[in-house]
């Protein structure tokens, strides 16, 4: 059994937990689970939530049964016994939520000591941060964790990983745009403390697709002009993306690739533009590319996608879950660039070169086949 | 020096002939060329086009100068001194074409012979098959070649490759959808004759992008429920496929790959559509494609291009020239499927299986490697 | 209140019937019914679906609730009471349908007497055709359509034309490609039996889209170069379409408008192009059009949809019934161009000139405005 | 004779002055000239470009002949009489200009002073404003445009109408999202000075398709859920928008008819979204609508264009200038709903009804003639 703690109770860890359950029950196929057909050692029912998070006062105090009602699912009966407690909402939480936070009229210590105890009740094998966008700088070292913690002035993303850090014995996910694998800070505690860090932001929609078809172009030798690309949806992770603050934290995620994959930078607007309520979760994608082939000729290609955001992220934690664990259980620590690289979109270590997600998947499947005979 | 001769003087081979004049000239970069950049051992400029045949009354006699200038392209003074001697029509070539051939007016034997004589002239070491799609089945055996090129039942590219693997010592590229590299009778003769074929059918445009994205997909276990694709154009490959034999030759060249990569074969149309003569050869293209993500929730996906069909052939046959008369130095005889599966659309030898493209171009750098090593 | 009956129990038909009761009981608003917030003096709810006729023997026999529920659609009760009874299979019913039918083991006269006897029991103010497409000639004279229809060589949209003419005191709405409206032979008829043809060939998706595309950009007086349109569906229309002749049938319908609304004819390539099983009744269009703007520049636009092809001509079906009915009252005989010229594709009498459905449309209000007053 | 003077000798007016002298030389169609083809009374070639103003001083003092060249336009040589005087920068102009203009190194009261002068040398007929896009407010009297101005508050495009109507005798056409023929003040003066002021912003590219389009879905009463619109380019004038209160000026203007064509206001995200350098002139928009169709299913389009951008508006220049020229010889004064209605994005008066363009394109028609007549 694979232990595993929400934190963010939102879209994605609820079609998370409401569709693990359903593959449990033998209701759903794992579609969208990349490595779901892959005999990894662990196997998908082996995963048990064990505890969630959030700071939203809707949604802490209920039941994850409850929450993904909320979201008209039909939940399995499992979900009845996982409640959503309160956790930290900081400076960082978006202005748009009620709060019901363990910070609020309380100290910032005595809040920490508060998420403590929790820890110590769901003792996570595995920790997933699907909390709202959030605008961070990089971590350099613990010190500067412990410090900018203990003043208040790290983002939530990051005081989770601190906290879960300093405590060790287990594998750390973050599938928010903050640094968290992409902070030396976490990645050296992380050795040290018997951990696992993965990150940072996931890459389900636009992005890898662009960086495959990126390559696609640049195996033909074909040179890239510009490259436009709009992604517009109606869930509260784009109404948080109206902040700008927050949206520049995707801008710089989102665009980083495009030189380690071509060997130079094509002119490109690559950017979450806007928030369009009825879209819902099933965002609408378009993509400009133009490049010139042989001869001079200039060749057009534009992608238009709607895709339901929220599943496939969720999709990608019934692997990151399995992976994590399985790599801790080996003796792994620090980060794995191997599984970072296939599912993030700044895939950690920092400064880690991009490859194609084409390529991510081969070496992935190859690290974990090592991993599993180890 | 690598002697090249061109069959088929259309688009694609006279974009070739123009481009490569261009690059020796250096005033073009080679873009669209997907080994431009790697070291092969044989430079670009080591090609030298020794010959050109054609069938079509308005272009044979003519200098390559006078042809690039009928396609409306500036052409560099050297293609002054190739000229288009007749091929050989048979019942195949397109009824919309005026002919002035070697078998008008003359026996089958005789022509041939005619056509022998060319050869002992040129001396290719490289032929590519660029002439207009055509119709065939696979050619099982040698003797099976011999009897219907003599009843003048064979496909002209078919008897092209006959008369071509009869001399021996070189290679043959067929970029058209004619069984040729999928003819086991064809291989078989290569092997003995220190000879080689390399085919079938050029893979330049959607076909190689839906590949990758069915292994894109694939990769993150999405289920494909349909895939529809049309293409549409208005140049003399498309006006050829509008007699439905033609048509069906690519079709069934298009859509044998969808089982190989995903492992299942998903509900597809994929066909080229139409004819309509103002597009020219920058083609339209339009695909939509549906898949279940995670938890059952369905994608969408549409792309659409506009892209220049012969350009992106032509890019190919830089390489495949190249390609082809180094393996032969190197006594390599019969077929390369290292280079067929990233170049072509159902690369032989018969029954081979498709990887993604975006494999095939790892193994074909890793072959050319090896290869220059030798 | 208005007597309706309905030939052909398709996707249209069910659609239009499961509609009307949902708007009837007051569970659905009026979208997609052009007229819906129009006062015509005839409300909504004053159609009453009183017969219905197909050939299909899955659905002969049967009650609209129960082929409401063979669509997957959750009917209102009041489609209990209406069964389909057995029409005209002839020989131009799709083969891929079993058929139940009056002239199976019957002669054509004995068929056809049936035919009226199930007229004389439902007393139709109104009929509507929507059956299958099927492929048809102009009938010239009412002593042809006589003639034709005795031998058996009159199609069977044109046959149910035939017999409910000779009836006379109704009005019929031809809806599928057939030339009835568009069949001098029938208006004629129409005229002295004191009765309606309006017809032919519902306008609902990429048709009338294209028309006032093309309408915008003449009003700007760009010149249009090409126009490709693909459609590709996943219905039973679509798979009947996958037969040549009805193809033409489409082909010859969708076309003729350009030269109208244009004062010339820009090569096109207009065409329901395939069946693809998956994309079930909301199709996948594909169009592109390119012309020429100020100064001699090239512009270039694409239109990709998904459209419920059956809902959007249902709800056509709720105006022409009210409308056909309500003009009858009012003394008007043989075709309504007005209504012709918005609602269908070849709009009759034979030859009439198509007009942009964006001007129609400001027509059919007048005209209905008018009507009501008369 | 028309005597036409351009303020703003941009991208737009300099297609229209080598388009103009292009069609005067036979050499051009008059493709994208609305009323091209009708006979106004008035000939395209009465047309005749007098002075022309710009603040950027890689313009000012060189010839249009010189301009078109920098634009890498074949220009007439009747281009090379007109040259670019300076105008008045003010504060409102861009910050990525250079600029040399009558207001740098001299007080306001003698730059305007200046600019009369240039007036009573010019004698126009009819002002052109295509200046970069300002930000502005309604200037909602005639005192209220002399205050500001005089303190130099009020944006140049204002500054220039102001100037205009001061002197009289003229029709005055801003193209430009100012508020110009949207400001009572404006309007109110053109009528006492015997003037027109025709505005504001033309209407050329995504706008009037997209109310097209509502108008088209309107029509068939299809409840439209959202609209998403998206456009990038890379010319100037998407430059000058990356400043957020330009871009607002755009967005003002953009989004206010969809109400006016629905009677409701649908969710809607339309913008000009960025600028992307290699785009140049030919912009790509990306537009999204879904829509409730009959019996509640939903539709969707994607709309996706490759426009040039400057020739779409210049080409309405030629009508515009046309258009104002012969209402002022009839004696119509203040401004002209048929025309702005027609040709603009935010059609004077204030508060005027939008309506679809498509019927706003029959009342021009209708109202030309009429002109015409009287
Ligand atoms: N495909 C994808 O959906 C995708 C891809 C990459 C990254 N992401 C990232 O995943 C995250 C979650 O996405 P989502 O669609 O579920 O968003 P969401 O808005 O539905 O959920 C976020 C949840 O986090 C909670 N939250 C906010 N601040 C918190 C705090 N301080 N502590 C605990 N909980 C807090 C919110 O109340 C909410 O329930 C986002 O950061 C998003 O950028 C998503
Ligand atoms: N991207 C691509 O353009 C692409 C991709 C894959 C395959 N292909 C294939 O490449 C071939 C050439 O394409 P293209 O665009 O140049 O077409 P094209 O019509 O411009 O040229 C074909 C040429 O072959 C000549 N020809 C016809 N019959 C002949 C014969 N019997 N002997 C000698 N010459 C003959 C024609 O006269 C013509 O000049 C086609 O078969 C096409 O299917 C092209
Ligand atoms: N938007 C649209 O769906 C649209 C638009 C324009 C025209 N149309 C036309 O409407 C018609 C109906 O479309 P649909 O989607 O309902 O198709 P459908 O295939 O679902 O229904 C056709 C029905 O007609 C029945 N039929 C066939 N031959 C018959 C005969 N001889 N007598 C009586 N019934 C017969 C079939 O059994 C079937 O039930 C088609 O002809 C189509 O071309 C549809
Ligand atoms: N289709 C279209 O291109 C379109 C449609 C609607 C509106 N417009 C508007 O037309 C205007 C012109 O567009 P463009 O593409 O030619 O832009 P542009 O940037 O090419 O040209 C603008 C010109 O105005 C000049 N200018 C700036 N400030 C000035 C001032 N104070 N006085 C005089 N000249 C000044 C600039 O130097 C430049 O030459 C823009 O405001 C744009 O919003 C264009
Ligand atoms: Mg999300
Ligand atoms: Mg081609
Ligand atoms: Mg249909
Ligand atoms: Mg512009």
């Amino acid at each position: 059994m694979v232990r595993v703690a929400l934190i963010g109770q939102g879209y994605v860890a609820t079609i998370f937990a409401w569709g693990l359950s359903k593959i449990k029950a033998g209701k759903l196929e794992p579609s969208g689970v990349p490595l779901g057909n892959l005999d990894l050692g662990i196997g998908i029912s082996d995963l048990e939530i064990v505890g969630s998070i959030d700071v939203d006062e809707e949604k802490v105090g209920k039941s994850l049964y409850e929450v993904a009602k909320m979201y008209g699912l039909e939940p399995e009966p499992e979900l009845r016994d996982i409640y959503v407690s309160p956790g930290l909402a900081l400076r960082s939480t978006p202005s748009f939520l009620k709060v019901k936070s363990l910070d609020s009229g309380r100290s910032l210590g005595d809040a920490y000591a508060k998420f403590e105890e929790w820890l110590d009740d769901v003792k996570p094998d595995v920790v997933i941060d699907v909390t709202s966008t959030v605008y961070s700088e990089p971590v350099l070292s613990w010190e500067e964790a412990e410090e900018k913690a203990l003043k208040g002035i790290l983002p939530h993303s990051q005081v989770y990983a601190y906290l879960l850090l300093r405590r060790g014995n287990l594998a750390h996910v973050n599938l928010q745009p903050a640094y968290v694998a992409g902070s030396p800070g976490f990645i050296k505690r992380a050795e040290q403390s018997r951990s696992l860090v993965l990150g940072d932001d996931g890459a389900t929609g636009a992005t890898p697709l662009t960086i495959d078809l990126a390559e696609h172009l640049k195996e033909r030798n074909r040179k890239i002009l510009s490259i436009a690309q709009f992604n517009i949806g109606g869930n509260t992770d784009f109404l948080a993306l109206m902040d700008p603050d927050r949206n520049d934290a995707k801008e710089k995620t989102k665009s980083s690739f495009l030189k380690d994959i071509l060997g130079y930078d094509p002119p490109h607007y690559i950017r979450p533009t806007g928030y369009l309520e009825p879209l819902g979760d099933k965002k609408f994608v378009s993509m400009h590319m133009q490049w010139i082939s042989f001869g001079g000729f200039m060749d057009e290609l534009v992608v238009n996608m709607r895709i339901n955001d929220s599943p496939a992220l969720a999709g990608y934690i019934v692997d990151l879950a399995r992976l994590g664990f399985l790599a801790l259980k080996k003796g792994l620590y620090g980060t794995l660039p191997e599984v970072n690289r296939f599912y993030m979109k700044r895939p950690g270590p920092m400064g880690a070169r991009h490859v194609s997600k084409i390529r991510a998947y081969y070496d992935l499947v190859a690290f974990a086949e090592e991993l599993k005979k180890k």
